[in-house]
């Protein structure tokens, strides 16, 4: 595993592919960005807090999550809307041998069509991340959102 | 002092850790991130620009700050409510031996009870900041907003 | 041009002081981030994506972009109002020996006078960077914005 400077640099990079593919819809990119044997969970807050086990969105490896991005692309019957991520302060809450522990913000805009852009779901990542192959990818990914609301509307990952 | 990449890398850390620790409501962790002669003040922008002394909130030492948090966590009769932080473009205005000047963009976003999650405050963070025991901490922390509304519902720091 | 970690700090640098200076309204260390010879637009998503040229503000030049900001602070009647910039997710695209192309996610908040903020403008910046007289520059900046709705109400540069 990359330590220090070489690692936060990597991170950063990360992070930048991460929300550059989920806000392009480029989900071969998005879904190359995990391991194989990954957790992804969009959890509200609340229920992160009590330690409730309710998600919105929940997946227990990239085959889930390659089930549900087929869904949203071929299945699902939703109406579109844009994605637009900025995340801010990333920091590495426990760094080990073979994993690093990350924590950041992110704010999601969405946009539908012919609609102006609005704040749609706020929260924090919790995010495990390991190397594998020379890059770091995502083992576990759990999207804690601030709103008590569940949207329904919630259709594309976080 | 720090200085170039050193300096740049723990300064996304305390700004991360800021941030993490108020949205998290971990104000005995934000408190940690003042020295014990500080200044902390949240502005309107039209008051600054005016040199103007009216301010939201103010305090002029961290047991002024503890007060308030005193306040926030028990006294203060207010309808809770989360916030979430984004911070971007932090950069050095003005580097000295013992100090360095920073400035930053933030946005702030609210999220009530049963209420969607909504843009609150935004602006920019003007600092000084300072070394202390090893470890980085804000001296001066101006956060000049640009509505020129002055919510009476600011409960929380910014 | 700077490679590493070097060109990474100064991207950074340049970035964070893009938007201090338009959010300053401080035009004309704004217009000093670009070479005289760049090009400078701002693009629906739609448009962008299916290569129609409309733009909903285009320059050609630093001498063009001078003349908007004349228009903005001189000519142009419109009720004004205060941006606040967020960038987030730059990576670099691709790396030349003369220029580096680079992509970020950004959002606009915006304050008008008695109200208060609200996203206005949200997208990715897709851009190309050059070093001039051992700083970086802008050549090219396209701001490509979610929302199908082209904003008249679009003064300043995004």
């Amino acid at each position: 595993m990359k330590t220090g400077i070489e690692l936060k640099v990597a991170l950063d990079d990360l992070y930048a592919r991460y929300i550059a593919a989920l806000d392009a819809a480029d989900y071969v990119s998005w879904l190359d960005l995990f391991v194989e044997d990954c957790i992804y969970r969009v959890v509200p807050r609340e229920n992160h807090d009590r330690g409730l086990p309710l998600a919105t969105m929940a997946a227990e490896s990239r085959g889930m999550l390659r089930d549900r991005v087929f869904g949203i692309t071929t299945t699902l019957y939703h109406q579109p809307y844009y994605q637009r991520h900025i995340i801010s302060g990333l920091f590495i809450r426990e760094a080990g041998a073979d994993a690093v522990r990350t924590q950041a913000n992110y704010a999601v805009f969405r946009t539908k069509q012919n609609e102006l852009s609005e704040v749609f779901n706020v929260g924090r990542y919790l995010d495990c991340i390991v190397e594998e192959g020379g890059a770091l990818r995502f083992r576990e990914k759990i999207c804690v959102f601030d709103s008590e609301l569940i949207p329904n509307s919630l259709i594309y990952p976080i």
